[in-house]
């Protein structure tokens, strides 16, 4: 039997808001009582093709949907992204070409086939029903909602208080937002919090075309990135890449702070609430170190993403690079005047009795400057900082001055 | 040999505002030392295919123009007219069928013809090239004017101050509307002082698109309607029809006030500002009584419309209406009980010595009720008011109760 009060309190996890939630409710009751799938809608960008785990936070509670009896709609909004700007002001807007476009989708589904099942997920091109739209349409379109209105979106308010121009235009790609959902009479669409309202125009427009539908809207929060500060995204490079390597991407989760790893549990493990709850407590009464906690998550994001092996060596190679480089928190220091031999300056930070002995090390690869492994045996520091190293476990600092 | 400076004087005459005036000079001079013609677009909403005088003002402005160079491009705006409203809001706008667009644009040009020269003249209905724009042109077209500059329109800027929703397809009618100024290639447009806005769109919108022209712009004021205290129009019921019987319009124009004559004089009459002022300055010094004046502003106005015999005999039948409808100021005053018999009430109120000479000059056509002539002698007058006239001086009031 399934449990429904144990899959709605999934739903909600993480989610920054439903609206309508009955109605989701009823939709992932009516697939278990009588088989019937429902319509999910996701819009993406097509102009910028690369994910991250900002986007995956989405996509995973879609697969959670696909669990239990959605069908995704993957919109890929080709149109506006093939449209040109006759006033040239905004420059920011690239003109792609339909090649570009196919070129993206292909990428884009590489990556998201990662997260949801490809069985239960169509792709879809907007284009395909708005390149035949009139003006006539589109005007019939625009008379169904009101400038003040549209003016209540919160970007939209600031510009206009803020005296930054809003083109005409930008109000009509909110419409054309909605008018998707009326073609693609979906049950239910989802996006990030900053797309709340755009999804409620498609709520709105199903009402006022008689399309039989009201989507329901579920916005999902922003993911905070690597900083711990930030919300996830390219240009902060606080992110993690749907496509980085397994070392990257495990490399990466390690390096978030503690009270982050709880919060990417929360939106981006499949572990079910009482599974983290669990880990908590164990970090509380000291049974778990959170490192652990944090490997066990590195793990599960990495294999998502590649697989289980690749994201085990991935954890290895860590391990060791990571003992490798651990410096001991003090180290004797030393100073030279001018340049110096690597040779004798081994000797003369007493990590060699001898320069013949600091030879041997040198050619045994026992010897890093910086971790880096030296085999020169002839090479001269000039002035600076180094981290010289014998073996593992014998350092010295050393300042060329 | 054309003497320019007269023609520039004329042009300026009785306009509002000429927006880049040299332009509209220029077109004139080219025309005369070149031959060659200019073309002038001026918009038309076929919902409502009744002219007034008011329209008439532009009208005669652009038989101006073509007296010297220019083709008159009439534009009939039935692509709008025939987009429904999805919100069902509006239920102002009427859906026109193409039918009742192409029979009202046979009842304008029934009526421009009056005062335009057909040979010179264009008649143009942008759906023809509106109906194959696609909804991506339509971004392109809003990609071209931000919403706060939209917003500075007058009647949007008083909408949405005080919340009277503006729908978004508002915002795309001015776009549409100076779009057609793009493909017709105009070189002046003209319109009423409300259409600034729209006109100066059309402007804007031919130096984006790289057409090579930027329309000059002449608008025009709003004729003051019969009341002398409001603009002209059908709703206040203060107009004159294009399409008004002789005898109507001689009459309505004979009742306006003579201030307001002088205002009608320089907007519709065809006599220069010379013979203008010379009859102000004949009413002036006494010369010419100001009765004069109109009346033969009235035969002009009337003979346009229709043609001068026909002004004339409206002429005549005013004069004829008017001595015969003069009313006493004071009438001797009459009340009886119950109904009575017509020539009995004839004889009580001193109209006649007896019953058989009432009969008499019923008979000889010479009796009215209430200024129409009565040939009943059987009638009975029921409870009412009534003014009794026997010929054209003896009257008398009468009160039924």
């Amino acid at each position: 039997m399934v449990n429904l009060d144990e899959i709605y309190k999934e739903l909600e996890r993480g989610v920054s808001e439903i609206i309508d939630e009955e109605k989701v409710k009823d939709l992932i009751k009516n697939y278990y009582e009588k088989g019937e799938n429902f319509y999910v809608k996701i819009g993406m960008d097509p102009t910028a093709p690369d994910l991250h785990l900002g986007h995956s936070v989405t996509l995973q509670k879609m697969a959670f949907l696909q669990a239990h009896g959605a069908i995704i709609m993957f919109l890929i909004g080709d149109f506006t992204a093939q449209i040109g700007d006759p006033s040239g002001k905004s420059e920011t807007r690239k003109k792609l070409s339909k090649d570009v476009v196919l070129e993206n989708a292909k990428t884009y589904e590489e990556q998201v086939f990662k997260v949801l099942d490809r069985n239960k997920t169509k792709i879809m091109f907007n284009s395909e029903w708005t390149n035949s739209m009139s003006a006539a349409d589109m005007i019939e379109l625009a008379s169904t909602y009101s400038v003040a209105r549209m003016l209540e979106r919160d970007d939209f308010e600031k510009r206009y208080k803020n005296q930054t121009p809003i083109s005409i235009s930008e109000f009509l790609y909110p419409l054309l937002q909605g008018h998707d959902s009326v073609v693609m009479k979906c049950d239910i669409e989802m996006g990030g919090t900053d797309q709340k309202f755009n999804l409620l125009m498609g709520r709105h427009l199903q009402r006022i075309y008689n399309t039989g539908k009201e989507q329901a809207v579920i916005t999902m929060p922003l993911l905070v990135g690597l900083d711990g500060v930030n919300k996830m995204s390219k240009s902060l490079n606080n992110y993690i890449g749907v496509t980085d390597e397994p070392n990257q991407m495990y490399a990466k989760t390690l390096s978030i702070s503690d009270e982050l790893m709880w919060e990417w549990y929360k939106l981006l493990s499949t572990k079910s609430l009482k599974e983290i709850d669990e880990l908590k407590k164990g970090v509380e009464n000291g049974t778990i170190h959170p490192k652990e906690v944090k490997e066990a998550l590195a793990l599960e994001i990495t294999a998502r993403f590649h697989d289980e092996s690749l994201a085990k060596k991935a954890k290895e190679e860590f391990d060791k690079i990571h003992s490798l480089n651990k410096l001991p928190s003090s180290m004797e220091e030393f100073e030279i005047k001018d340049e110096i031999w690597v040779v004798e300056a081994i000797v003369k930070c007493g990590l060699a009795g001898s320069n013949s002995q600091a030879r041997r090390h040198i050619k045994a690869n026992a010897f890093s400057i910086d971790q880096k492994k030296i085999d020169d045996e002839n090479l001269v520091l000039k002035k600076g900082k180094y981290v010289l190293q014998i073996g593992k476990k014998n350092f010295a600092k050393l300042k060329v001055v």
